[in-house]
């Protein structure tokens, strides 16, 4: 971009990838605008990676909320003219929960250019990216021009009304590209996220999936099987809540939510997230052996080992 | 307060307690300057509810730092004159972590005047207090000049560098009198903690060990069960915590919290915190089996019943 814009300031912004990965897309295209999706839209308008943000959504109410707040520049609603709403787009962002992609992808597939690279935001891959790949299997040989993205970021609040430019600001987003993926298409996603603020990392969706069952998917189920026990104790008991501190209001944030997308996550991800919870189940049973045992040093080597993590996080 | 000072400002700090419960202590002895007992003083002094801060505590450097910190105003170390540092108190506060509460009481209870006022802050109460209040038995008969008390605030430091004046604002403070404790004990206790801004309530010892087994006591527990959890999968699968969002970051936060602390909070409350771990296990093995079983209806009710603590926090 700097060279180019030297010469001709003018005809910067349509040179041609190769010249720099800075270009602004010409047009992105936000199926979904929630949390994320709004999210990914003021951010580019915000940095000017685009020169138009299209939305794509089935309530008007809600497309017209995320122009107000500056998330799109246009909209369509899904029953609505879906070929003119993809037509010319660079890259078409599928912002939905995992649990209703599929359904997404299959009743827009047939409107979208055969060129046009896809991408989403879902919080599980696996056979998820394979599925996909073959819904959107690309002009070059063999080569898919889907390629699945998640982004690490996210709030308890969900739609547009929590959406916010800077959510992806410093956040890693993984990107899983398999063997089928068109080098260019994997160019064109990483220029997205890496364009509003994102750092991006690549894995295959199978490691994608064991990873987020530890360390997201885990600690979300563990959360909520908390907040439900208090719950539960507390409707024999009479009130226990008044008398939380900090430590419990942890959870209850993170039990704040979307019930249905968590849902999904759980069953799309069951076999990894099934294995984490015995693991989890089985460090939970040696300290409570250790405490019948009144093992002193034992449960002292439990609570020291935990603060190990502090020097892991980022 | 406010009617004494019309009529003679300079003497209305020493009217009688009748007069007001507003009137400030002349001399609260605070044992052990850490992040609790220093927080009490630096809102002591703040809010001017004290003519004179004494603190007590094993090391000079930090009995010094805590001057500096103004969380005190004079000190001694526990091997000093510790019948000075106790005379004329009208309240001596043991702010020492329930592993050490009780050698500390008994190293410096023989220079306690028998009259003077005891309370302490230790995050289990049940046998604690009963042990303390045979050992602090008062001049009138059958009572004890002892009052347990527990504030629900902290933070994961600890150590007079953590401390706060604002640590106990808006806090709750559970105060545990017995058919034992002397009325003018409770006063004098609940006067210390509504005078530096927390709201207080009373509960019998044990129903305050089966309270925050469950809303303090478990979250701890589970919070260290799984980052342990992470780090030992972690140790074989290769890195996993650098892709941790903010779920797995609350986690983290709580297991930060002083390791020994812990180990006695739990060793102290035992057979409660026993019995709500196996509580936890049955709701966690509900939701294992819901996901085994891929029932959708019934994960999605475990998820939705978790949002209801929102209507129950403070």
């Amino acid at each position: 971009m700097r060279s180019a814009a030297k010469s001709s300031a003018g005809t910067a912004r349509r040179a041609p990838a190769i010249m720099s990965k800075k270009r602004p897309f010409r047009k992105v295209v936000i199926v979904g605008v929630g949390l994320i999706g709004g999210s990914i839209g003021m951010a580019l308008r915000k940095k000017r990676r685009a020169d138009l943000v299209f939305g794509v959504g089935p309530r008007e109410d809600e497309l017209k909320r995320a122009v107000a707040r500056k998330a799109i520049d246009k909209y369509e609603t899904d029953s609505g003219d879906l070929e003119a709403a993809f037509k010319d787009a660079d890259l078409i962002v599928l912002a939905a929960s995992v649990g209703r992609l599929e359904s997404i992808a299959r009743g827009i597939s047939s409107a979208i250019p055969k060129e046009t690279v896809v991408t989403d935001v879902g919080s599980v891959k696996g056979g998820l990216v394979r599925r996909l790949e073959e819904r959107f299997a690309g002009a070059e040989s063999g080569r898919s021009r889907y390629v699945g993205a998640h982004p690490i970021a996210g709030r308890e609040k969900s739609g547009i009304e929590a959406a916010t430019a800077d959510l992806f600001a410093n956040a890693l987003c993984i990107l899983t590209p398999t063997k089928r993926t068109a080098p260019k298409a994997l160019e064109q996603v990483k220029r997205l996220w890496e364009g509003i603020g994102a750092q991006t990392v690549t894995m295959d969706p199978d490691t994608h999936d064991r990873i987020v069952a530890v360390v997201s998917h885990l600690p979300h189920v563990v959360a909520y099987a908390l907040v439900n026990t208090v719950l539960e104790l507390q409707s024999k008991t009479g009130d226990l809540v008044s008398y939380s501190g900090g430590g419990f209001k942890d959870f209850t944030r993170v039990a704040a939510s979307s019930p249905e997308m968590w849902r999904d996550i759980c069953l799309f991800n069951r076999e990894n997230l099934l294995s984490v919870i015995e693991a989890f189940e089985k460090v939970l049973d040696r300290f409570k052996r250790r405490l019948v045992g009144g093992d002193s040093e034992g449960l002292r080597q439990e609570f020291d080992r935990a603060k190990e993590v502090k020097d892991h996080t980022r």
